[in-house]
């Protein structure tokens, strides 16, 4: 059990009301109970915040005219819930150990804090750090390096000689290491060539990629996925692209090959970047936006091609209203054609 | 053997033609052969109703005018189609047990009937109902359940917590209840904190889900697909969204978070829905649509941003005659310079 | 070790410079190192070509002005670098054999030269043919065919009665065959009543499909994937759709039921493709592009809905303009206005 006061004090914030309730746990505003903490970030909530059963919120200064709950005034109310919350939800603890149902080259290491659950494959040459965990399902081609504290979920593949740092988080069916997809086409077979794709991913550590996300090898040197970036799921990384640390990729987001993001990059879900391109440092991307041509460090830019945001905006209410726009053009062809009559008859 | 007549009887159809014809399988009208029952739903498929070599063919009343063949004449062909496909199609048996090579926690209940084959994982306090199908290589994390009747295909994923309903189909790589896309951004540090995903998914009974599709998690609470719904592949459903029961979603939507979709919504193949938004029941979004607002009950909405369809097929056509508005516009101007001219000049 | 004039003789090049330097391996023109080949197929890597340290690059006839280094002048450099980079990625060798940890069923045929790897399952009648490699967790179902020389990576899933071609490369977690998206409303219960998907998938020779895409199978007949075609990840291929040969389909490329694409066909990223249409022989979409009607032999479309490329581009730039098109109007009207009320005022 926690107070309202000792959650103030481990995410830096003021307790109005009652310090001393006691947290038993975080829920959004709808979902609460009483006992629960929950977060007003977003004014678009204000009548889930008059009516929610939680005991504590997490509120920004200046927040609206509140009741006689336990409120917590922080800067940032969302990260303090993802501080809070991360308190009430301990990392799962699995026992260390290799299944017998498991296959492990003789040649792997794995270390003796990791566990590997029933149908995981390793091979040849693979390093396993420590604690790291397998489910079921994991296959790890070989000369794999999986860094410490690592957690691949069920079914997750890592192919031969990439590499993923410490504290990644992969969900199930993620596929790291696929062929890029690359060919030249030769008319006289005629026949598509394949060129082989002889690089690896390289993921570094913190990062997140989600369920059935692909992350392809490089044709040759890496592809790779920066320092604490998350990614959604079912998203396509392209073969040689760079994701620069700490950006976030939505689901669905697809990256062509050779594509280059800087650091903090934001893509919105269902993104399309076309390769050979870079997207700058702290860019964002709006949802459904077809990126093909460079963007600047801390661009905002929308649409298909996209653009940047505020003239995209405007343009996009002006399509809405191309039928008016028509019609104002034909009014005005046929006063011009009275004037000219006027003007031309005697 | 079946014959027309029967198969009328159980359409609520009419025969028109020889009624003691016997029908041994269901195929389209282009790769039917004689012996068997096709349909003719669609007025695109005129010349391959006049060609077709099935034996009997589903037409609603009122259809162009036909050969010599039998028809069963019925208020919706298609519907009719499924009905009698499904006499041809009896669903596979499978030999209920558990497979040697399967692992079960001790804790876990299946009941007798259900078929568990190699390589399933099943874990701490799962619950698998009667008759429940388990393909090779599904993984079922802990305290999961799944209704009676369910099939789950191979590789399926649903982890710990999630609930599927009775009667439900899953294909080979969908994945159920992996964590929802959640951080906060600790600029101090930098690093995105991660929020925990402390809630399950629900599936209620009889819904489809497609090959690789993911539905996420809630962070607390429930993520919702509902009774009946059908998911295609490679569809995206964030965490805590709500899909309405008897709702369409085509293949690579994708729903963000906290999306919620009323009842008999369709969603055309890649729509993107923002998150925090509602769909009305009976609503339906086109191909490719992004919606980021609010869609009433029943309305028609297409392109992104989404506007209803409508307006839209006219915006739409306008966009690809903008070359010659602009035309327009600088004729207007020519004639306008010289009128002004002609006033000005004595 | 090879030298360059070999490796001209290889791609019928002709040798600028020292043909006797050895070749050590292949990369592209940032990434090579001394000893190895590069190719300079694209004018926007004038620099790269100027920096690298390759000792030998592919170039075209006429290329721009070079260093000191040896040169092979072939006329299609991203062809020559498919062909030499292949000397050097000679296809990785699997000893023939069945594990122990993997199930086949009694009436299955593997052949002798086969491999197959832990936790795969192949059902009853299947047939796996010479030199085919099933990595860990591949899953075949019943009456499957894998032609001759042909790879499933990891948790491939190719479902009852579906046929693969020789020679063809399955990435991880692709699935063939599972079911078509069909449902018939009957509002009388209501429900989605599921159309039996009694077809197959048809893969033919030479074919590559990308990780988690998914091709579904038939509800009569075949959904083919002609020779010879490339298609990337997170692809949907709906049911009775027919992918000509040679056509190559980019990551997350939606095609809806009985889409029909021609020879040679070049689908851009994430392009969507209604059903019941033709896209013709040769024909290219771009990127996001979202295909309503036919597409002529050899035509290139654009945009969603799409529309010949060029006529696309004009609109796309003028889509930019809006606002200044909505002025331009404005101004007109005020010029207009003017010239009225000097006309009709005394």
């Amino acid at each position: 059990m926690t107070t309202a006061a000792q959650l103030a004090a481990l995410v830096g914030g003021t307790v109005e009301g009652d310090g001393a309730v006691q947290v038993t746990g975080v829920a959004g505003l709808d979902q609460a109970q009483a006992g629960q903490l929950s977060f007003f970030g977003n004014q678009k909530y204000k009548k889930a915040l008059a009516a929610t059963k939680a005991s504590v919120v997490l509120v920004a200064p200046g927040a609206p005219p509140r009741g006689e709950k336990t409120y917590v005034v922080v800067q940032n109310p969302h990260l303090a819930f993802a501080r809070v919350a991360q308190t009430f939800s301990p990392a799962k603890q699995h026992a260390p150990g290799i299944s017998v149902k498991a296959t492990v080259h003789p040649s792997a290491k794995v270390d003796a804090t990791a566990t590997v659950m029933d149908f995981v494959s390793i091979g040849a040459g693979t390093v396993v750090g420590p604690r790291v965990v397998l489910f079921p399902g994991v296959y790890l081609g070989e000369q794999v390096s999986i860094g410490e504290g690592t957690v691949l979920s069920a079914n997750v593949c890592v192919l031969d000689r990439c590499t993923i740092g410490a504290r990644c988080l992969l969900h199930p069916n993620a596929v790291i290491g696929a062929d890029g997809f690359g060919f030249a086409l030769d008319m006289s077979v005629p026949e598509h060539v394949k060129i082989p794709q002889a690089g690896i991913v390289r993921v570094e550590d913190d990062v997140e990629i989600g369920a059935c996300s692909c992350v392809d090898r490089a044709t040759t040197g890496e592809t790779v996925v920066g320092q604490g970036s998350k990614i959604d799921n079912l998203v396509q990384v392209g073969h040689n692209s760079t994701v620069g640390r700490l950006s976030i990729l939505c689901a669905q987001v697809g990256l062509a090959g050779t594509t280059e993001l800087g650091m903090g990059v934001v893509l919105a879900g269902q993104v399309g970047v076309a390769g050979h391109l870079r997207i700058g440092d702290m860019a964002k991307v709006g949802a459904q936006g077809g990126v093909i041509s460079d963007v600047g460090d801390g661009a905002q830019v929308m649409g298909s091609p996209s653009m940047p945001s505020r003239p995209y905006m405007r343009s996009s209410a002006l399509f809405q209203k191309l039928p008016e726009l028509q019609q104002e053009l034909r009014d005005l062809k046929k006063r011009l054609d009275a004037l000219e009559k006027g003007k031309t008859s005697p």
